[in-house]
């Protein structure tokens, strides 16, 4: 099923708490340019992944391995459910989670100079339940280790 | 296969055709906020459907049937590729067309009060020989005339 529902203020009325490695949700994420959309057959969702301005910008000069420091990759994440009109569609129903990769080499040298961070529901929950959360994170983005551990590929646009 | 490209920035150096009925490229478009994200089985590709402010606005206060004038909303779509590192992910490959719904009731009163637009490819060449092409928009998007011709539910987001 699909639902319609609001995009909400950029500024919410309630404060969101910050992941347990202390990162808090960058503000404004939901006006970030979308660098790329997957879509995942294993889980069936569908994403859109973003860039603050310094990703963008490093995208634009191709200064992306590594990425600089500043820059944050956001990404969302929906159910993906058929859409009610359009038989071959693929739409996004219910959220499932926002989440970060903040590059700050200084500060996250451990976890390739990233720190992450994800926010779950539309309640925006911290996960992880200590800062090692992060390993399960940085595990999995293992097989683009040369690739600074980011997946996206920056999606062509004129 | 993926291409890492580059986003370009938001003012071009070469200025593109308008559209066939007059539209012209809307500015600024590479930024405008996500409101949700589509992947169609028919063809392999993935979307993202994009609001300029005046539509972002609509969506936050529910006012999206009708849409008001001065509302754009725009798509990205990209052929689907099998990303490199992650077999079950979905990434976009090579760049389709951008194409776009504007709207503004007293000049596109044949067509619901959207005027339609796409530009292909790279290059963004005009889609359509003459202003007639429309009608294949219109046409395609009569399923959900009750919907104001819009078929994107936009995201639920926190
Ligand atoms: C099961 C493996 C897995 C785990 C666990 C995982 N990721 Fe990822 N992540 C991926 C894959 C694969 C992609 C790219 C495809 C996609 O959109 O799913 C990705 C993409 C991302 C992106 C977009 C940038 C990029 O690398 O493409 C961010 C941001 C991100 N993950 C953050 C996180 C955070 C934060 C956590 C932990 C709280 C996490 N990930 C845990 C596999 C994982
Ligand atoms: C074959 C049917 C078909 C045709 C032809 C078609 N559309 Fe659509 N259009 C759709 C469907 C289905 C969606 C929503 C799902 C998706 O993303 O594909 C959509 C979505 C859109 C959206 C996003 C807003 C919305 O309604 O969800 C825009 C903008 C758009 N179309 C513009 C155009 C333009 C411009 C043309 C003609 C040049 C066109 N369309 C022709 C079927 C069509």
């Amino acid at each position: 099923m699909l639902i319609g529902a609001l995009v909400c203020a950029a500024t919410s009325a309630f404060a969101v708490e910050p992941a347990p490695n202390g990162i808090t949700l960058p503000e404004g994420y939901r006006q970030w340019q979308v660098l790329a959309v997957h879509q995942r057959s294993d889980n069936t969702t569908l994403r859109a992944v973003l860039g603050n301005d310094a990703a963008v910008k490093a995208v634009r000069e191709g200064k992306t391995n590594p990425w600089p420091d500043g820059a944050v990759l956001g990404k969302l994440v929906w159910k993906g459910v058929k859409h009610d009109r359009w038989e071959t569609a693929l739409a996004p129903g219910d959220f499932v989670h926002a989440e970060f990769m903040v590059k700050d080499s200084a500060r996250y040298p451990a976890t390739g100079g990233w720190g992450f961070a994800r926010w779950v529901g539309m309640a925006q929950k911290p996960y992880g339940t200590d800062a090692n959360f992060v390993q399960e994170c940085f595990n999995c983005h293992q097989p683009v280790k040369d690739r600074d551990f980011v997946f996206t590929h920056p999606a062509q646009l004129p």
